[in-house]
């Protein structure tokens, strides 16, 4: 009967919070010195396991399962925001760490092979993803070359003072790795506000990101008449305006759209802004209500640039990145766990959320299971999971391994 | 016949502009070297023009007219802002030589007295209206004491380093000084829109600056649906629509409303924002418009805080600065002497900026006369005044300062 250790689980959980403790958080930033301490430790504990563990050339942890394939692969990343919670991306290392020993203690799957990864710097402290581009086989060089973190460090050089020159990268075996099962905590307040404690991802959110720039013309605060004046500011707020009512059209209940900074120029009391600067970003689970959103945007910029008065200029600040669909028979082995687990207690849900799982679905089905933040906080010290969530959570990812391994014995 | 030297007043006007020349504008912050140049310049020409020629203990050039009052004091400033036109106070302090000139020149004013001054630090480099305010003997010791410049030089020690410690401070006489009229580029674009020559100014208008701060809960811009944000920024965007509105309801065609600046924290793509920051400025010529208008910002502060879901903060940034209404019959000279030598050309007008005159406006009757500033611009490089406007106004002032005169002295 193939069961998690609990206790084990959360000591495990609880011991890799140690690198980094600040309060209540974790500071963990990728290939830093507490980061490769945990690597090291994590190593050790993948070994332990049965395991055979490297960190490879770019810092990714690798516990590559003795048994023969088909193999699965489950993972997350250890490493943290400059202000981190103690699990985010290391709860789904903790338990596919977990799910291979349990699998190995239980007569009936210890011939299955698990192989558990904590990839690099997902949290792009040098660049995003970095671990799972790296494995899949996406071109990682220019990041290898020219990435900085934010104290201005080549990526190269910490690499180098990590010890990590010269290691061989990991890299996917498409004739070993099957499907890759990634759990996460959900980072929003969703399931929490739901009263369930199991997410079962349909789609990793796509995302647009933008700059716009509105130019009118500065002027004096006191001597120009409202009726002449050419304010960038005014203008970007009757933008806003407009495209909230825009958006609220196209959007479903999971849409997300954002203005995170506002900068007018040249900012002071006095003056009449001249230009006004906005980052936008919006996220949606279709890739068609994405594009409606793009339409819309540009429709509103056509109408504002044809008056005349203000010129609306946009810029791509990232590459967009499109929505990334679940595998639908992964997801139906999580539900069906959960539904064994917890009866009527989970829900499918979108992924707000960027993961590895966006980078790793494009080479073998993928899929996510998340577990409830408290508050719905995330990349806070304050972070949190209740206990009884991270252990059903382990508990039902460990059944949909098994299920899934076994389905793909069969 | 009196007659103003328009040669002779241009070619002052230009002398004044090749101290800190800088293209086609004027570098000459308060007490800086080449600020501290074109005192000793000006002191020599007024010296030159007949009148007692000081540069007080704060930087005030003061031309005393050797004659008996009562006198008229004509002057403004000939400090500019970091990126300040060539006439800006420079003109009114021109004039105000030239008029002193030709009035000495006429047989039937020669015996009028006219005080020539050009104020120290109108622009506030140090400390605004500083010249000013001491001559009319408001308290300034603290500025003397604790002001500083944005390099972080303190007044006294840039006071020092011109070599004007220990002189003596020009104070007001009040049996000599009778009226103070004070001409001025307009430094916006109404009497040019109105197609005028000459503005009459009714009022300098009051000003309230204000900080307001919103806040909200800072948040995962992808797994915080829109329904159960706090988002700030959004919540600031609706603050300043409902107050546009609020604002459009009590202006009239010459009140004015600015947000100058905003600030989302923590700023980026990714972040719901928790906190919003705004500057907001308004100016008006009626105290009661400017308490209506405050009282509509207090009653939309209390409905979004009644909400409860974002807190709305306000702070005085600046004391209120109340409008201050300019002496009747001193418009009333100006007026005949515009419509004698411009008919039609003229129109009556609040100023929307503020002056040295609204210091001295409590203590000595006074006025203001604008000229039209090109395009509207003031405050940079390229603000200029037609050159027939130049000489007009100075024989509007002229004209007025003669009958102001002849009116005190009957």
């Amino acid at each position: 009967m193939l069961k998690i250790n609990p206790a084990r689980l959360l000591d495990d959980l609880r011991h890799l919070r140690t690198f980094g403790a600040t309060g209540p958080g974790v500071v963990r930033l990728s290939l830093s010195s507490v980061d490769m301490d945990a690597r090291r430790w994590l190593a050790g504990r993948m070994n332990e396991a049965g395991l055979a563990a490297t960190i490879d050339g770019v810092g990714t942890v690798f516990g590559r399962s003795r048994n023969a394939g088909p193999a699965l692969l489950i993972g997350s990343h250890t490493d943290t925001q400059p202000t981190g919670g103690w699990l985010d991306g290391a709860l789904g290392v903790i338990y596919g760490l977990e799910i291979a020993r349990a699998l190995a203690e239980c007569e009936t799957t210890r011939h299955f092979a698990v192989d558990v990864a904590s990839w690099i710097d997902e949290e792009g402290t040098f660049s995003g993803f970095l671990g799972s581009r790296s494995f899949v086989g996406e071109a990682v060089d220019e990041a290898l070359r020219h990435a900085r973190n934010r104290e201005g460090v080549l990526l190269g050089d910490a690499l180098a003072q990590a010890g990590l020159i010269g290691a061989a990268r990991v890299r996917i075996d498409r004739a070993r790795h099957k499907a890759y099962p990634e759990p996460h905590i959900e980072q929003g307040g969703r399931l929490e506000a739901h009263g369930k404690s199991i997410g079962v991802v349909t789609t990793i959110v796509g995302i647009r990101e933008l700059k716009l720039r509105l130019t009118g013309q500065r002027n004096h605060a006191g001597t120009t008449p409202m009726s002449i004046r050419r304010d960038a500011g005014a203008a970007l707020v009757a933008f806003i305006a407009r495209m909230d009512e825009a958006f609220r059209a196209i959007a479903d209940a999971d849409t997300v759209w954002t203005v995170g900074r506002i900068e007018l120029d040249p900012g002071s009391f006095s003056v009449v802004p001249g230009a006004a600067d906005m980052y936008l970003q919006f996220r949606d689970a279709s890739a068609e209500r994405l594009r409606a959103m793009e339409a819309a945007l540009a429709a509103l910029i056509r109408d504002f640039n044809a008056e005349g008065k203000i010129g609306v200029a946009m810029t791509d600040s990232e590459p967009p990145e499109a929505p990334v669909v679940m595998d639908a028979a992964l997801q139906a082995h999580i539900a069906e766990a959960a539904e064994a687990l917890a009866p009527g207690q989970w829900e499918r849900m979108p992924s707000g959320a960027s993961h590895d799982a966006q980078v790793i679905a494009h080479h073998v089905p993928a899929c996510m299971l998340f577990v409830p933040s408290i508050g719905g906080v995330s990349h806070d010290f304050i972070e949190d999971t209740a206990e009884s969530h991270i252990v059903l959570g382990c508990e039902v990812a460990a059944r949909a391994a098994a299920n899934i391994l076994a389905s793909l014995s069969a």
